[in-house]
């Protein structure tokens, strides 16, 4: 079975419907929290050798291990409140690796806002393992969700596409014969992922659905109109590329199919109905962050990914081996 | 560092005070949930080779992850509502392992009335890792604390002690000269933790302090203390022992040490004042649990064990390597 078939056919049995889990569909649960709020939770692994290199420093692991939770928050247009932390160590993470752990996170707590309240720590055998449950606040009914893609919605995307991915090949040595610059670019993109909060609490009330972007646009595209019904039609040439991501494919153009079915960007996939398209807009422009119409929602089952060309392109879903 | 120096000087700034973190000192968190009630959360990880033996099959793996966090939720007198899931699996957990896993969950939860919201699942290249998010509800106000306690109180503790560790000797085949019915009582004691919701449940208001017992009462009773800032003293010959455990310890007298300094057992430790012990054992017979005083909280800073011969012991916290 492919991670979807496991999820849906092995773990959502287990919701027993509570509308709590949202089917498994989404990036995060939603609890009553009280007070017109919800909570929004949501809990993510990361693996050392899998998700981040052997041997990563622990301040690049802590961040990565906080913000893709966070990135799941953004995702549903909650503010980050609280988070657990429950840590699989070897005997190499001794006190002084876990103390730079910790002082990487106390660092990224002020900037987001989110604060510590529980957790465990074990041992393993095995790679530095790290879990993270991050909770967010968001008012009741506004929490942005996968399902509300509608036929005829423009499709969006903040930042720049590809960074990720492109960055974990560059931390690997695989960008040897690129620009030194643009390389150290993306793995510093790749290292330390952007949650796009301040995007995602704008587009209550104003996107349809949204989900962020961990798994590349290729598969990630496909769960949005999997969750909503719909197909999607998206313009590979309008896929907004970083400065550093034009000048690695440059060199390199046979990882452009990587570039979209790869992970790790962490930017927000969205849609609007086309006349709130100036206020979406505005809201970039006031976040500070690009937002790109890159395609359209239509009836369907999928994402349809058109090549300037006038073809059409399959953008195989990475997911995190 | 130990443990609780790691957590303390290293962990407990990360809260920054946020009262719902009680401190990293108890067994959850608590979280306004509006409607009266507070949610109690708890996240803990088992790793497979370290908690449970390298091999483990995965009915026992899944059991073991629940029950474990469905154990701080009794402590905290709170009732189960919601859980997450992360799973780090390697090549050999196939869908069959899976399945059988979920199957396992989906008796646990129609027992303790738990249900799915969401969670993740990666690979590893190590042991299998599974991390557990529980979350409860509570009355406001009625959660049980470790910081309860108070000198003259009486000092409790549910079920049999010892039967945990001893468990895992047995499932090691470290008790070959024993009776082979008590080891394997102990065995499936030790692969199916009990988590005592009921007992947790009747203890709201009745109890001063309470936590569970899942590192051995040598060292938890002294986390207790530390929480409510008094000392304890406990008599050892009343450490309530299982018929399997009498007939293991008949055997191996030299395992004594072990079974009250190791963990694993699951049962409630907690005060009330003198004037309620008859509350305390009606409560132990309404929901069929036996319910035994071992001692008295005094003031002073740690917990002292009694032997019959009226000397003192060390029993040294067992800590999850």
């Amino acid at each position: 079975m492919d991670e979807f078939a496991r999820i849906d056919q092995l773990l959502k049995p287990l919701t027993e419907g509570a509308p709590e889990a949202l089917d498994l569909l989404d990036d995060a649960a939603l609890l009553p929290a009280g007070g017109g709020e919800v909570y929004v939770v949501t809990k993510d692994a990361l693996v050392e050798g899998r998700h981040v290199l052997a041997g990563t420093p622990p301040e690049i692991l802590a961040r990565k291990a906080l913000r893709t939770n966070l990135s799941d928050l953004a995702a549903m247009g909650s503010d980050p409140a609280f988070y657990l932390l429950a840590l699989a160590l070897g005997p190499e993470q001794d006190d002084a690796w876990l103390a730079r752990f910790a002082r990487a996170l106390a660092e990224d707590q002020k900037q987001f806002g989110i604060r510590l309240i529980g957790g465990d720590s074990v041992s393993t055998t095995g790679p530095v393992t790290v879990s993270v449950t991050a909770i967010g606040r968001c008012p009741k009914g506004m929490a942005l969700r996968r399902g509300g893609a509608r036929a005829g919605d423009q499709v969006w995307v903040s930042g720049t596409l590809g960074d990720g991915v492109l960055g974990l090949e560059g931390a690997r040595g695989d960008l040897a014969d690129c620009d030194m610059g643009a390389v150290a670019a993306l793995v510093e993109r790749h290292n330390r992922p952007e949650p796009r909060l301040a995007l995602g609490r704008g587009l209550r009330g104003l996107a349809g659905a949204c989900m962020d972007l961990s798994d590349g646009i290729g598969g990630d595209a496909a769960k949005l109109c999997r969750a909503s019904g719909v197909g999607m039609e998206l313009e590979v040439a309008r896929f907004p590329l970083s400065r550093a991501g034009q000048a690695v494919l440059a060199r390199r153009p046979d990882l452009e199919a990587m570039a979209w079915a790869g992970g790790d960007d962490y930017e927000l996939l969205f849609t609007a109905a086309p006349d709130l398209a100036g206020e979406v807009r505005a809201l970039g422009r006031r976040v500070g962050l690009a937002v790109t119409e890159i395609g359209r929602v239509v009836a369907g089952e999928t994402a349809i990914f058109r090549t300037p060309g006038g073809g059409t392109v399959a953008l195989a879903g990475w997911t995190h081996a």
